[in-house]
């Protein structure tokens, strides 16, 4: 169990989705289980260790950041959602789950950038307006 | 107008969300209007010039792509969200439209590789699951 208690910290507010490229390898490496299929295993062993969570771990085949492994992406209704790359992974776990308690926090997504995790500021891929539209009151920051 | 009908097919189907990133530089370009925002006016223009379009063009600021402008996002319920880079701001835009009719035409917003646009093979940034998940009968098609 984290004892900075932000993994926890995802249990309010609308469920996130966490989407998991199984089908990342890790540069080079042809070994199995695939290093998407290890990030995989570690987040749902990370999430199940929560005593409660918002937090759905979806394995997904292929989020086209073949270059980046590996990679994620967080989703939730009304919300941007997040592509990341650059993950490890064994070590992401827990501070993809951290992240992602910010996020849950926040009624759009977005996260102060200094507030949110190294591996996030650096391995961000994308981001995409929630879906379907609204218009913000508010600019979202730059995030990159 | 489009003699090659392909623009005019998007009127098929589940509307389609084209977010448009305004705020893309050229690379080193301070110049104004941005290239991101010559983007948007150029989608706007083509759009207008269709008889019927089920596409909604949205300005967003920053999809985080900052090194691969221009950039968009396209997005429609139940499908698949892509986001691509690298595009041009004047010519890329009846491209990008050609690509969405595809798009539009498929259940789920997986065109197969070898029909996609060149624009959309060599700038394709992610891919994200459609939201909220389900769980597909068939494994997508690798896309990079």
């Amino acid at each position: 169990m984290p004892d900075d208690g932000t993994a926890n910290g995802v249990g309010a507010g609308d469920p996130v989705v966490l989407y998991v490229c199984a089908t990342c390898r890790a540069a080079g490496d042809p070994s199995e289980p695939r290093a998407g299929a290890l990030l995989l295993s570690a987040l749902r062993e990370a999430v199940a260790e929560t005593v409660s969570s918002n937090v759905r771990v979806e394995s997904t085949e292929c989020l086209s950041v073949c270059k980046r492994p590996c990679t994620v992406a967080v989703a939730s209704e009304g919300r941007w959602t997040y592509v990341y790359g650059d993950l490890d992974p064994i070590e992401s776990a827990r501070t993809i789950l951290a992240g992602i308690g910010l996020y849950a926090e926040t009624p759009d997504g977005i996260v102060p950038w200094k507030a949110r995790p190294e591996a996030f500021r650096k391995g961000v891929v994308a981001r995409i307006p929630p879906f379907p539209p609204r218009h913000a009151v508010r600019i979202p920051d730059a995030a990159e």
